[in-house]
């Protein structure tokens, strides 16, 4: 049969088409009264987005700049930062704190775990900035935030969250909670092609701002921040990506029935369904998932069968069906497990059908040839039923 | 009249059709060999775009995120660094050494005028690295790279050109001249989106960067080295951009008949001949450049007549006409210069129609309604003919 190239990947994800066309489209000089009106709607659309009444700054990068501007803006050499960490997203925090020579406490589990609030708690002495992830893309594993940010309740202690992969598949009351940051990019639940990163930023973090001593230039967010003032960027922006992101946070208002604060419920929901699908599925065949607990609704990470190489896997589903999954993230993960991405644009039949293609490429390796189609399938569905009967429920 | 949205700014300048195509079209995974296969081709064809055997380094960021790369791995705090300045990119380099804690010396001229060599030479003592523009954007003019690259030669000081809108609309001869970086952006002569910055890089300059102390993680160069030399990224690589990018080479190598260095060439000819165009027909209406020696071919400057706002003749194109050209750029050369680009996708067709549509303009501003329409548009034909003529007798 015809091959299609579909992405189940945790980033880039599925494309959105009304975001492709209007990247296509979108011919605009960035120092124009239609971009700055493109730029003002984005920024107050992300804010509904990420839920938060804090500024939004967006920048042309990837989630590791937005991630970079987090450390560089907000601490000086020689603070102390706490990284919680449990994958190769956590130990980036660490990387970049030692990159800007920041003293750096570390809280961490094994992959596929997470580490608990009273290890958090017993390392918050002088700590000025804590740094975590909501979900830990390369474990598929859902982190406490809303824990630890009780934990610094009162505290002059800074929370910053990477959510790339957390927005629109977890809820976060970014507010309520007192997340000074949250990071969020284009390729990620917001179905757009990777190239834009975006956080929100507290008022006591831009106060942080004026204080701290490492360098920043092109991440500067006080730069960015005079700029959106004026509906522009401090640099030239990634204008066709921009005008992606537009059509994509329209697409969220609709799922949220004019509503975006509503659309990102819907598509957090989705999320939900689609991992509870797949991990339902994944068990009837006998798998388990590499998440210990709290599996994210961003990613399913499914452990490979006792003796194959879950390379093999990734394969199959690329050979056998043009659907490209994720592999294991580093050494210590490639070839053990492989991740099925939930987040963004994905449906019921996206969904039913990368549980059919995993059928036929786990009875294409095992040996002796082991084929029993259905079961997976038939999991997946009643999970299906069953959400959806609840959500009609509830409505 | 039908109004259509047409750029004539230095950047982002008109699209390539086939690359917006190519963009919209991208549904891929960076750690894919379909992806692998596509970057690896991009870096060669840069390469060839560039016109050096060094290493080519692609990143998702404008072109600041290039410059302060070209900082910040070249650095360490205290080092003496010469930045050569005549407009607001040249001053760009001093404001991201400050950020660096880099000791700048500086050479400038007025906005409009470029520096001298002697000037240049006198300034060299105990310099690490000089940084300079190709053409500064801002002003229209072109600098003297060669005769920079001169004075260097022999020495240990590095040579950085930012020639975001000097590729392709200026020769040089990176290796031979020996320059150790020089910066391009996706949204000037390579016709695509804003979004992408790349640079070449010498094997002295990557030396260098194994001592030097600034802080750098996003920007690092050395890891997008060792990740480019297996075919990807260091971070989430902007795959639309990057699609749309290898369309525009393919383009630019169809431009010279199957040979990417001749296409360089020939994309150069054809700035240079509708900014020869465009400052005719200027003149032939009385107007003067802003750039009082070598003007660009990326970027024609062209005063606003005496007592006219430069900003009612960028709203008359604008308003008129749906043409879009640049202001002045910074409070001093805001409403005194207008500025129409000439880097990438213009064709004849573009430039006569933007000469006719300056008539009109200046028509509807002069009180009394002073209308004489035609020298513009002669001049530029004339220019056009006796090129297309020389260009002819010369193949």
């Amino acid at each position: 049969m015809l091959h299609k190239n579909r992405l189940y990947t945790p980033g880039p994800t599925q494309l959105l088409p009304s975001a492709q066309f209007a990247m296509a489209a979108a011919t605009m000089h960035h120092r124009t009264a239609d971009f700055r009106d493109l730029y003002v709607r984005t920024l107050a659309d992300l804010k509904s987005f990420i839920g938060t009444q804090n500024d939004v700054i967006l920048m042309a990068c990837s989630g590791s700049g937005a991630m970079e501007a987090s450390v560089s803006n907000l601490t000086s050499p020689g603070d102390k930062v706490l990284v919680l960490t449990a994958g190769k997203f956590g130990e980036r925090w660490s990387s970049l704190a030692k990159a800007y020579g920041v003293k750096t406490e570390v809280v961490s589990a094994p992959y596929g775990e997470t580490w608990t609030l009273d290890a958090v708690k017993e390392k918050l002495d002088g700590v000025s900035v804590v740094y975590m992830q909501g979900t830990e893309t390369s474990t598929g594993v859902r982190h406490d935030v809303e824990g630890v940010a009780k934990l610094l309740k009162g505290t002059d202690t800074l929370l910053v969250v990477d959510a790339i992969t957390g927005l629109g598949t977890t809820h976060f009351d970014v507010d309520g909670w007192g997340v000074d940051v949250i990071i969020g990019g284009s390729q990620k639940a917001v179905m757009i092609p990777p190239g834009l990163a975006f956080l929100s930023v507290s008022e006591r973090a831009w106060k942080k701002m004026d204080a701290t001593k490492n360098p920043r230039f092109y991440f500067d967010l006080r730069k960015e921040r005079k700029s959106a003032a004026k509906g522009e960027s401090a640099y030239t922006p990634a204008t066709s990506l921009i005008a992606g992101l537009g059509a994509a946070l329209d697409f969220i208002r609709g799922m949220g029935n004019g509503n975006l604060s509503d659309g990102r419920h819907a598509l957090v929901e989705n999320a939900e369904t689609a991992a509870a699908m797949t991990r339902a599925a994944a068990e009837a065949l006998g798998l388990t998932m590499f998440a210990k607990h709290s599996p994210a609704a961003a990613v399913s990470a499914i452990n490979a069968p006792a003796g194959v190489d879950s390379g093999a896997i990734v394969k199959g589903f690329r050979n056998q069906f043009g659907a490209v999954v994720a592999n294991g993230q580093g050494d210590e993960m490639k070839g053990k497990i492989f991740r099925v991405a939930h987040l963004g644009y994905y449906d019921y039949l996206d969904t039913i059908a990368i549980v059919g293609a995993l059928e036929h490429v786990l009875a294409s390796i095992s040996k002796p040839a082991h084929v029993e189609f259905g079961p997976g399938l038939r999991a997946a569905q009643f999970v299906y039923a069953q959400r959806a009967t609840f959500a009609a429920a509830t409505v």
